[in-house]
């Protein structure tokens, strides 16, 4: 049964519309620095898992599996606070990163390069907060 | 010419990966809060649009168009820092909101319901930060 717009944007039922491929995007912000952490995506097993748990799980769409944020690197995310955006197709995760960071390449968080603004063609991207906090070559041995 | 994932993860060069939709993700935080406003998608054009002008262009995937952030409603987005993420396929854009609100709804930020945690099953949304900020039925007229 189709829900309508009006119910989906101004309703209180949660009706995740997950894309062709079965997922919504996830955007993952640390609770306390308010930082962008990462972003990645649910399946509605990774979502159901998340909600029930309180902790983060997610669907890698290079390796095509679910997978349990911190699994490997004991990186885990304690969701403090879960959103859903107005067309249901992404969700805002305020979490409580455990251990050193969130990107697998031992950085606080994925966004670790900026883009400088006002130039047209190739960009040359400035790093930012990108101190390595952990040697991936050690945490995912 | 195939860029390594090194190449990717830790130069300087960007090489944004869109999909196969021909889009990376965007991230809208409010530079002064912090809070997420709006998740978004950007096609080649939008990104070189955005970085030239410093002002927030997307592409819609219901309408299958480019479009300016605001020209519309006035609401347009001053991109105060532009971020990449570790595989670049998600860029975030921190900005200044012009106007009362970045949803189409009349919300400050697409993001005004909580999904409550711990429960198994279909959830209950509850209403967070929802105060319609503008009337969408005469900002979109």
């Amino acid at each position: 049964m189709a829900t309508s717009s009006s119910e989906v944007e101004e309703g209180t039922k949660f009706t995740p519309k997950f894309g062709a491929d079965g997922l919504v995007t996830a955007v993952v912000t640390d609770a306390q620095s308010g930082d962008v952490l990462m972003v990645a995506h649910m399946n509605d097993e990774a979502l159901a898992k998340t909600i029930e748990s309180g902790e983060a799980w997610y669907f890698s769409r290079s390796r095509q599996k679910l997978w349990k944020k911190g699994e490997t690197s004991g990186h885990t995310q304690r969701v403090v606070e879960m959103r859903v955006d107005c067309d249901q197709d992404a969700v805002w995760l305020k979490v409580e990163q455990k251990g050193e960071g969130a990107c697998h390449t031992g950085r606080r968080s994925c966004f670790y390069r900026a883009v400088p603004l006002g130039k047209a063609g190739a960009a040359t991207l400035e790093f930012r907060d990108a101190d390595k906090k952990f040697d991936p070559a050690k945490t995912y041995k």
